[in-house]
């Protein structure tokens, strides 16, 4: 129930991410237990936000999992403590509708749940949401994940490496880890276990930024070597991702020139 | 400005989209413009839908791609609609949040913004949202877009297979079928081409399910080869996807069992 403070505010000011408060309104907070800002209502992006506890926001992430899937799970952890935070009509968000991202999207194998969540809360709660997408998303590739455990779960964690922002990827890796099947128990609860780990690190991230700082938002040197060639103002430009390129290219065949 | 009328609501009840939806909340209609179910407030999903005209909704998601991009879009192109009918506390979704999906996802190239946004605004209106995934996806991948154009255009409009669902795959199909790198104009406009009539498809799907009608939720026949193999109940169980294979298992090699 705990409402912005002035200390929160004041973070949030130095981020950037409130172009809108100004001094009178800052000057108000203390007869207003809800923030300034949201005198704009809940319309208007970013939504303030102030730093979550991270390990707190990864056990409601694993509780979020079990009411509404992966996406849901990341997207509910941050915007209900904050919706909370803020009060009055921020509270009427339907964050349930966010069960679409199951599965990489209603099964389709796309883009990890997780990291769709984290991408809406991104740009939700930040003025410059691109850095995050692509610090978490190259450390969701990289990470042996899941990092964290939340209380209540029954098997033990056995951490993989995604390789790919993409759902059916990275399930598949941990398929091949593991020897089980992508429909067991246990691959339903990693998954729930994978949104607690996501949540932390979306957190972290929107924290760091929160307080001023900069994120790693660098990309695999493997990725960007082909982007070099492929990318934007490269001497193809004939693809447009930022995804590793291997989780699909994975035989380029000799007719491409190998480096 | 129009409220849902009384022939809205009974096709939504019809639907069986509207389980709280009583006689006597019908018949206290005429004196409240307000929906009956908005009376649970636009937290609890799904929101009342009644039928969108096709068309009109494309040329409107042809305009909010050029103020927020691909998911937003479609999103909005429908969500605003209905939130303009339903009034109050739904006019107060913050839909500019989407403007995350632009590019598969802030340029990371896995699902198209398109049907990201479609896909969440299937789960905000409609109790059944897997079957209008399906399909949509199905037909995204496999029919040639766009198949409809707004007004406003500048460049002729080319059609293409994208044979996925994903952003980079589908752009590299369109940049390998027009010369055109990923990056120009004619890219761009693409893809507010392609939002316009993936915001109209998705109406489409939604008008039929709100009439009660069944959808054609078939994946392709190449698809459900792969999946006799490899999803859920399978002999392997080793693979979770319903989008193309082929879209990226391309060289499956030689060990692989061709069939």
């Amino acid at each position: 129930m705990e409402k912005l403070g002035r200390r929160s505010l004041i973070k949030l000011a130095g981020a950037g991410a409130l172009g809108a408060l100004t001094g009178s309104a800052l000057a108000s907070e203390a007869a207003a237990p809800v923030a300034p800002s949201a005198a704009n209502g809940p319309k208007q992006i970013p939504w303030p936000y102030a730093a979550l506890e991270p390990a707190a926001t990864a056990e409601k992430a694993f509780l979020a999992y079990a009411r509404g899937h992966c996406m849901h799970g990341v997207f509910d952890s941050i915007q209900a403590q904050m919706a909370e935070r803020l009060g009055g009509r921020f509270q009427d968000f339907p964050s349930g509708m966010f069960a679409y991202g199951a599965g990489g999207v209603g099964g389709w194998g796309t883009i990890c749940g997780a990291l769709n969540g984290a991408a809406a809360a991104f740009q939700l709660f930040s003025a410059a949401p691109q850095p995050l997408i692509d610090s978490l998303f190259s450390w969701y590739e990289r990470e042996a994940l899941p990092n964290y455990v939340p209380k209540g779960t029954k098997f033990p964690n056995v951490p993989s490496v995604a390789g790919s922002p993409l759902c059916h990827v990275s399930i598949s890796h941990w398929a091949k880890k593991t020897g089980k099947t992508v429909y067991s128990p246990e691959r339903k609860e990693r998954c729930g276990v994978l949104t607690a780990a996501v949540a932390q690190q979306a957190v972290v991230l929107l924290n760091t930024q929160a307080k001023g700082a900069a994120v790693d938002a660098s990309l695999a040197k493997a990725t960007t070597t082909c982007m070099d060639c492929h990318e934007q103002k490269s001497p193809l430009e004939n693809a447009r991702a930022r995804m590793s390129c291997g989780g699909c290219h994975f035989a380029l065949g000799t007719k491409h020139p190998l480096l």
